[in-house]
């Protein structure tokens, strides 16, 4: 068996690096998945920091190109596309859609990572306190979620008319609303178009694949 | 006199807007801006909102390409970069420097900007208070100060041999730790590599135009 083509520098709990994979899974390409154990504070060590000076994951090695290195979930799913998504499954060809699709992708790096981020930070760690914080950011979760949905209830997907990387990067911490910040009614209620849209990404083998892995993890 | 080729939309005190600015003025686009009154709720008014569904600013029209409409401040900038600096004055013309500097563009609006702006919201806003968050906030804005100061002790700009749209991304936010989040003397004192690449960026005229419009709109 031939050696994987990328590393993947990842952990169980945040969704980053599962984005980072879902990605590679849908394209069909091969990866190795190294599990940093923060607890160890192992993002923090020399040895990763020569790889990502920022301490976080995911990180990237590219055994195809020269262990070509790169950090920045969306950078470095735009790096896949750009260099291995020739067909165009997650991406596009022409230029107007390949600009809408990173506009996606920087709203979705920029405006529902941090603060969902944030929501579960407040929830999880700080046990919901102060409430104010909880609230701020389960409020801010709702409003991006409704931003979603609105433009949901007029596409099938959020760039041209077939899947790419801009919707696949919103699914991982969509689902850490349902689980952790606003519980799945909010979305099976108020925002229908986003489930829609979560269930027809979820029911394909490529994501379903990695989704159930970092379930077994959880639970595991 | 011809019309400016951009609309940017903006508003006085954000910094993402004046960011975009910064990259047109450098490279020697025009543009107009038209500052949203956000006590007016301007930003979530139809005629916005039809632009930029997210209701944030920056926008951009550029009429010089059939009107075509972008939100999020780096994909604009990228935008930007793609469709006019042909001579690569803020940008690479190499794959694997469009890559770092897309690295750090991510890390910019995923994890400088968000996070400075909720220690600017704690303080400013809710004046102080809870501290355990202005805390949270200040530390984190600590922590990617050092980030770059290690980066920028070991090279002169983030990406390749020369001043980028990576570095500038980063500038206006670190106005804010000085002004806002952490007083002038933590970078002057802790960050000293930070301190003399943003007195470099500021040397430059086509920054310094637009610093000194803000901070004439923030006095007046």
């Amino acid at each position: 068996m031939s050696k994987p083509q990328f590393t993947l520098y990842s952990t169980v709990v945040g969704p980053n690096g599962w984005k980072v994979a879902m990605i590679l899974s849908e394209l069909g390409l091969t990866y190795d998945t190294i599990f940093l154990d923060f607890s160890k504070k192992e993002q923090k060590a020399p040895e990763f920091t020569k790889l990502n000076p920022n301490g976080r994951i995911p990180a990237i090695i590219d055994h195809g190109n020269s262990d070509f290195v790169l950090w920045e979930s969306n950078a470095i799913i735009e790096y896949i596309l750009a260099k291995y998504d020739m067909e165009h499954k997650l991406s596009y060809s022409d230029f107007d859609n390949q600009q809408y699709l990173r506009q996606w992708l920087y709203f979705q790096a920029s405006g529902q990572g941090p603060y969902y981020g944030q929501a579960v930070w407040f929830i999880k760690v700080q046990g919901g306190k102060p409430e104010e914080c909880v609230d701020r950011y389960q409020a801010e979760t709702r409003r991006v979620l409704q931003v979603l949905n609105g433009v949901l209830a007029e596409r099938e997907w959020l760039v041209g008319h077939h899947i790419s990387a801009a919707d696949i990067a919103f699914l991982q911490w969509n689902t850490s609303a349902d689980r952790i910040i606003l519980g799945p009614e909010y979305i099976d209620r108020e925002a229908p178009h986003v489930r829609r849209w979560m269930n027809a990404m979820i029911a394909r083998p490529g994501i379903k694949k990695v989704m159930d892995e970092r379930a077994q993890k959880l639970s595991g």
